[in-house]
């Protein structure tokens, strides 16, 4: 019903996460007749990541520069690293605006079955940063799932075989969260989990 | 918080109706870290489409050909023409599945606040297409809010100066539609254009 070249252009806006073929069709339409100024430079952009963001050397986050913005950062805490899943979760901590640490971002977590083994995850640039004379702790903030578990524990026999300080973030009932509405499996993680006042 | 080229493409997404902040960042994190291909495509997609999509000579709907797929077609009805005011108003009008006829785009409707008067919706195009031999009916699919009728009288005033016949789609109760639910200028546009049975 589209010419070959909106097509296209409404098949390709489909690799955005969310955007089904509805979505794409008024994406490319709304771009074609009111915004082709915009289209053009998010054509830019995405090229000009594509080409050139990689990963930082050193805590594997996603940037295009020779060290990313926080392990550039001088006042950053040497002493204390969180290995996270993705760049998301360096974002989701940061903008909880508490942690003062470097970080270590794995690109996934184990999963012999995806063929995802230690290797893929950056294990050996970790070991590197275990190395580190200021380096006290490592916190683990993989996610609360059964391969995060088991991603978690792997790094922590590492980092307690080092000598260091091995944590892992706490999961629980959220705050806001009322105990009738949270799920079985986080309730009985967070009664295990229970502190002495 | 990013590096300035993904910052970059997280503006850049925000072109697109209905992402916002958060969206876009997960949009560019996903694309960086799972499907570089797919935006480098989407690039391509984008320029190509801006580059070349232009305006069918003779219905001025989207297309990068020269003549629209419709246009082109011998077994559309050339007796009949319905005018809309954006493509994605043809394409809702084709899923339908029972218009046979050609098509007019204004792109827009009259709007004198905005400066957009005849010449803008491409009067001068369709009093061209007025003049075929073959055309009997021109049936107004234009909205129905204030402008849209202003623009559906305008039209009619043309046409019917060219003793055409013209028509205007009905607006009432949708199939399906609860009569308690419909708002209330619908119900009194559905009670005065009534049918006799």
């Amino acid at each position: 019903m589209f010419s070959p070249l909106i097509d296209q252009l409404i098949q390709s806006l489909r690799v955005l996460p969310g955007v089904g073929p509805k979505s794409a069709q008024r994406m490319a339409l709304q771009l074609l007749e009111h915004n082709r100024e915009g289209a053009a430079r998010l054509a830019t952009a995405l090229n000009n990541a594509v080409e050139h963001v990689g990963r930082c050397p050193q805590c594997r986050t996603l940037s295009e520069e020779a060290l990313c913005s926080i392990c550039a950062n001088p006042r950053r805490d040497a002493a204390m690293v969180c290995v996270v899943e993705s760049p998301a979760d360096v974002i989701a901590i940061e903008a909880a605006g508490t942690y003062s640490g470097r970080y270590f971002v794995l690109h996934g977590r184990l999963s012999p079955i995806d063929g995802i083994g230690p290797s893929e995850l950056g294990m050996d640039q970790l070991e590197v940063l275990l190395r580190s004379d200021a380096l006290q702790e490592v916190v683990i903030a993989t996610n609360p799932s059964m391969e995060g578990e088991a991603t978690a524990h792997y790094i922590a026999e590492k980092v307690k075989a080092k000598g260091l300080k091995v944590s892992r973030i706490a999961h629980g009932v959220p705050l806001g969260g009322e105990l009738e509405y949270i799920d079985g499996g986080t309730l009985a993680h967070a009664l295990s989990s229970r502190r002495e006042l």
